[in-house]
C-alpha cells in the first residue's frame, strides 16, 4: 500500500471544509455548500492558474452554472444557471475551486439573512455580502466574492476582520449579478491579505500585473486623511484608530494631510440614496409588483421612496455627482495618491435583526472610487475595526501596490483572523 | 346572438398577429410567438395603463418569465426567467402585451440570425435587434425593445426604414439583459412614430412626461450637423439627404452651423472598438470556454482581439472618451440643443451574412447620448434611409420633444412604413 501525500491546495480546500463542518451551524455562512468530494476532484482535475486550487465562496446573488442561486429570497429559485457570471467564470478559469454560495440579505439589500459575525455570535456580520465576509474570516474559505451598492463589501469586511476590495466602479464586469442600482453596483472580494487580494483582481482582469513595489515606494506615496463628517457618528476607537494610522503614515510617506469638507461629503451622501432608491425602483419592477409582501419592510420601503423620485431630481443627482467627481479629482485627489477614512461607524453592531450602517461607505460607492478596507485594529468591545484604503478613479493598481507598502508598517499589520491559518 | 365589437387594442393586436401570419415564414422576425390566444386574453385582463394593449416585441437577449430566452444562440436556452428583466417588467406593468422573443445575432454581436429586411428580402435588416426592427418595420408589431453596444438600434432601425430610439448610457435600466460590453450596452426600442416613441421612454421610467412643445419650439431649436467623418465612407443619397435636411432646419430652427471634427471621430470609432473588445473579453468568459467553436467567426474574433488588450490601455481608452466627452459638452453641445449625423454609411446591405456597418453609430453609443433614428427618405435603391437627432448627455426629453417638432417639417415626414397602418 502506497502512501498518498496531499497537495499544499487539497489541504487547504480540506481544512476550509473542516473549519465549515465545525462551524457552520452557529455562523451560518453558506446558502448551499458543494460537496466535499466534488470540490476535492475539481481541485485535482480542474485549470491550473492564478487561483489553482483556492477555494473560494461565491455570494448568492452570482449565476453559476453548478450551484442553485436564490438572491437571498425564498420566491426566487435557480438550480443552475444557462452560463456563469462573469467573474465566476474568470475565477474557475484561472485555478479558484468554487466551494458554495454564500449567504446574502434579500435581493443584496438590508434585511439579514441567517449569517452571524464570527468574532460574537451575537453581533451582525454586516451586510449584504454577509456570507462571504463571515466565511472568509472564520476560515471557512480563503477567499469569497461579493459586491457594493452602499457599503455590501468595506462594512462587511470591517466587521468580520477581514481585507474587503471594491474595485472601481465598472472596471469588473457584473454581468450574471442580481442588478439593484445600475450606476452603483460593484462586484468585489474578501481575502484574508492583501496577496490574495491582488492576485484575485488578477484572474477577474485576466492578466498578472506587479503590485509588488520596493520598499522605498512608500516613502514617496501622498496620503490624505478624512478622520470624520461632521454630524454623522463615529464611535471613539474608530476616530482614535484612524488619527493613529494618519500619524504613522505622516512619519512614513512624503505627504499626509487631513482633509475637511464635511458638507460636500454629507450632500454625496444623500445624493447616493437619492440614486440608489431611484435606480433600485425601476429595476425591482417584477420582484416588487408580484412578491412584495416577501421582500421584506426595508427594501419595498427604498422601492417605495425611490417610486416618489421624479426623473429631473434622479438627473440633478447624477449630474452632481458628475460635478464633485470632476473638483475632487482637481483638488484633493490632485494632491495625494490615496485616501484614509472611516469604514464604519464602529465595531459591529449588537443584534441580528440589523446590518449595520453604510453611511460612509456611501460616497466612495457613488464616486466609483476603488476601496481596500484593511482590518488593523480592535475596538473597545474587542471586535474588528480598521482603515480603508480610498484609490483614485481606476487607480486600482496603484491602491493594490499602495496597500502592500502599508501593511508592513507595524501599525498595518492585519491583526483580526480567526480560525485555521489556512494560506498555502 | 350578441355581436361582441372588438375593443381597439384587440384589433391592433389581432392586426399584428394576422400580419405575422402573412409574413414571418418570409421575414423571419421571430425566434418565438406568444400564441395569439394568450395575448389576447393578457389584453383583455391585463393591467391597464401607458401603453394598454399595445404589443411589443421583446428582443431574444431579455429575460420573460412567461417566453423563452435563448440569447440568438443554439447552445443557452431558458424556458422561462426568476423574473421579468427590468425594462420588460416595467412595459408589462403600463399594459403593453408583450407577443413574442425577437430574433438577435449570436449573443447580440454580427453572426446573422434568420432575419430578413421587409422592405427587400435579400438584404440584411441590419443587428444585432434585427427581428425587433423588421417586425415594427412590417407591421407585425407596433413597437419592440432591442440594446445597442456599437450601432443595433439605431442601423436596423435605418435598414428598416422606422424610428429607433437609443437612450442616455444607463438611464434605463438593463437589469436582466445579456450584458457584452458594460460601458457600452444600452437598451431601447423601435416605433412606427415618436409618439409610441416617447409613450415607451414615459413607461421606462416610470412617469408621465410632457414632450409635446408649442410649434414655437422649433424656432428656438439650435443645430450641429456633422455630415461626414473624413475616411469613413458614405453613399451619396445619405450625404444628400442629410445636407436636404440641414438646409430645411436651417430655415426652420434658430441655428444650424455644420461641424468638422473628423481626427476626433476617428479616434473615438477606434476607442469604442478597443473597450467593446476588451469589455466582451472580460464577459463572455463562460460561453467563449465551453461554446468557442458555436459562437460564430465574428465573436471569437472580437474575443480574442480583446483577450489581447491589457488593462493599461483599456484605461487609457476609457479616459479618452471622458475628456472627449467633457470637451465636447463644452463646445459643440455647449452651442446647439442637438446634432444630426448619418446613420448607416447607406441603405441596407444586399446579402443575409452580413448585417452591415455601425461605423457611424459607435461615437454616439461611446459618449452614452441618446439618439433617435428618423426614418426620412428612401435611397437610390429605394431602401430606406434617414436622420438620427443626437441629444445632449441624459438630455433624453429635450430630444424627444425636438423631434416631434422636427417632424411636423414637410422634409422630415417618416416615409418609409411598410404594413399595415395598426396605431389605434
Amino acid at each position: 500500500m502506497k502512501m498518498h501525500q496531499l497537495s499544499p491546495a487539497i489541504t487547504t480546500l480540506k481544512n476550509c471544509y473542516e473549519r465549515v463542518a465545525v462551524r457552520e451551524n452557529e455562523v451560518g455562512a453558506f446558502q448551499y455548500l458543494k460537496p466535499t468530494a466534488q470540490a476535492i476532484a475539481e481541485c485535482e482535475k480542474g485549470p491550473k492558474g492564478l487561483l489553482s486550487g483556492m477555494p473560494i465562496g461565491i455570494k448568492d446573488i452570482f449565476d453559476t452554472t453548478d450551484m442553485p442561486t436564490q438572491w437571498g429570497t425564498s420566491y426566487l429559485y435557480s438550480p443552475k444557471s444557462q452560463a456563469d457570471s462573469s467573474l465566476v467564470a474568470s475565477l474557475r478559469k484561472a485555478g479558484a475551486i468554487l466551494i458554495g454560495k454564500t449567504v446574502s440579505t434579500k435581493l443584496a439589500y438590508f434585511t439579514p439573512g441567517k449569517t452571524r459575525n464570527p468574532h460574537d455570535l451575537k453581533r451582525t456580520p454586516g451586510a449584504s455580502s454577509s456570507g462571504s465576509a463571515a466565511a472568509v474570516a472564520d476560515g471557512m474559505s480563503r477567499a469569497a466574492i461579493g459586491s457594493q451598492t452602499a457599503g455590501s463589501i468595506i462594512r462587511p469586511a470591517s466587521f468580520c476582520g477581514v481585507v474587503g476590495f471594491k474595485p472601481s466602479a465598472d472596471l469588473i464586469p457584473s454581468s450574471g449579478v442580481k442588478a439593484f442600482s445600475k450606476s452603483l453596483d460593484t462586484v468585489g472580494w474578501f481575502t484574508r491579505n492583501i496577496h490574495d487580494c491582488a492576485l484575485l483582481f488578477d484572474a477577474a482582469t485576466q492578466r498578472q500585473h506587479n503590485t509588488d513595489l520596493p520598499k522605498s515606494a512608500l516613502a514617496t506615496l501622498r496620503v490624505n486623511a478624512l478622520i470624520e463628517i461632521e454630524n454623522i457618528p463615529l464611535d471613539n476607537d474608530v476616530r482614535a484608530l484612524l488619527k493613529k494610522s494618519f500619524y504613522t503614515l505622516k512619519k512614513a510617506t512624503a505627504r499626509t494631510a487631513e482633509i475637511q469638507e464635511s458638507q460636500l461629503f454629507c450632500k454625496l451622501i444623500n445624493v447616493q440614496k437619492c440614486i440608489m432608491a431611484y435606480e433600485a425602483s425601476r429595476t425591482l419592477v417584477h420582484e416588487f409588483q408580484f412578491y412584495k409582501n416577501s421582500m421584506g419592510k426595508e427594501l419595498v420601503d427604498i422601492i417605495q421612496l425611490g417610486a416618489a423620485i421624479d426623473l429631473p431630481e434622479y438627473l440633478d443627482a447624477l449630474a452632481f455627482r458628475d460635478h464633485a467627481l470632476h473638483t475632487l479629482t482637481h483638488t484633493f485627489f490632485n494632491q495625494a495618491d490615496i485616501l484614509i477614512a472611516p469604514s464604519t461607524i464602529g465595531e459591529a453592531t449588537v443584534g441580528l435583526n440589523t446590518t449595520g450602517d453604510p453611511v460612509y461607505c456611501r460616497p466612495w460607492t457613488l464616486l466609483g472610487l476603488p476601496c481596500l478596507h484593511l482590518p488593523t485594529g480592535k475596538g473597545s468591545h474587542g471586535m474588528p475595526i480598521g482603515i480603508p484604503l480610498i484609490g483614485k478613479p481606476k487607480e486600482d493598481l496603484k491602491l493594490l501596490s499602495s496597500a502592500l507598502s502599508i501593511v508592513q508598517l507595524e501599525d498595518f499589520k492585519l491583526t483580526c483572523l480567526t480560525g485555521e491559518a489556512n494560506e498555502h
